[in-house]
């Protein structure tokens, strides 16, 4: 499973399975990453920043489903728009390298603020 | 790259080569994240269902560096939460298993907007 | 209640009854708007056009219920903030009314598309 | 411009001088109001609470417009999906007094947490 193409193979079955590819348009599933994204805030909107890094048993579990789900979607994102992953990752990286050069990044919030990608 | 964990490691050498783990806590990223995926809403948003599924190159390599963003932050979550991946993923497969039996979800949108989880 | 300000002035007490002042400030008001908004998109995401226009009874209930908890954290955020309503809506409207001349804007998906507000 | 529904009169005008209502359906609005939130966790997500509630000049006003994108469009969700504002609102403002008595939710963010609205 630590394989993404693996578990994107899994995902389509899954989906394939049910009949749920009709609904697994890239805009519907924008939409329900968004949802997925929006638990993950109902979980931590009101908690202070140590309390968000100090989660109770409980809440940790609760907030790893809610990670696992916002993958779930997101790699099926990468699948029906037949985006390759590791090529959009790395192409995502050398960009980010260029934008973000070690001297001029370092500790600086305010670049790190005003960035606009 | 295939690999999430060596994904992960890069993630987080390339945060702290930029004194960039103050920001990194749960909270940040979770917010980090819902700002990614409302550039994939913006990108979405006007198109109709057929238009999102043919996107013209501009867009789809922009939705390709948006979708990397969002796997970004997503791994650092994970990461910086110490939750493993692989198992978190493996739980949620098996409670979407029991959830979503084949027999009762085939092709049923009812059912499937209704869930809860 | 039709006056903004007076709901604002509403909401403000509801939070200082239950001393939720603590809980409301800038940051935390953001990812409570977003969870609401996640709870708007859970509710769309799988209708097509035509079914989010012609919602059932129940779900148009479930929908308003969901649309006032925006409306309020939104006003809360305006409060806290220290934000005129008033003036802020209006300068807005003025900058999109410069942004989006009739004469360009008519009709134009592609243009609206690639606004970057 | 303080009366709401004489801003959804305003918003709609806008809409329709530039032929943009056949993008206002309410799975487009839900979108384009969940990338207007991203843009507001983007302002807000490295900032901690202090710097939060104490915005310089310049960032106050980008909020300020940004909140109000958020309203515009939020409004305009009320009006095409014909709810009544001020009605969702009070049935709101009602069900909010029932679920969270002063007596059991003073001060008390656990329980505050844990609502499932």
């Amino acid at each position: 499973m630590r394989d993404i193409g693996d578990l994107q193979l899994k995902l389509r079955q899954f989906a394939k399975d049910r009949d749920w590819e009709q609904y697994h348009n890239p805009k519907n599933l924008v939409m329900a990453l968004s949802g997925e994204v929006g638990e993950l805030s109902d979980i931590f909107q009101w908690l202070n920043e140590e309390q968000s890094v100090n989660l109770d048993a409980a809440t940790k579990e609760h907030t790893a489903e809610e990670l696992a789900d916002v993958l779930f979607y997101l790699l099926r994102l990468f699948d029906v728009l037949d985006i390759d992953l590791v090529g959009a990752v790395e192409r995502k990286l050398d960009i980010n390298a260029k934008n973000y050069p070690v001297s001029l990044s370092k500790g600086n919030a305010t670049k790190y603020n005003k960035r606009t990608d």
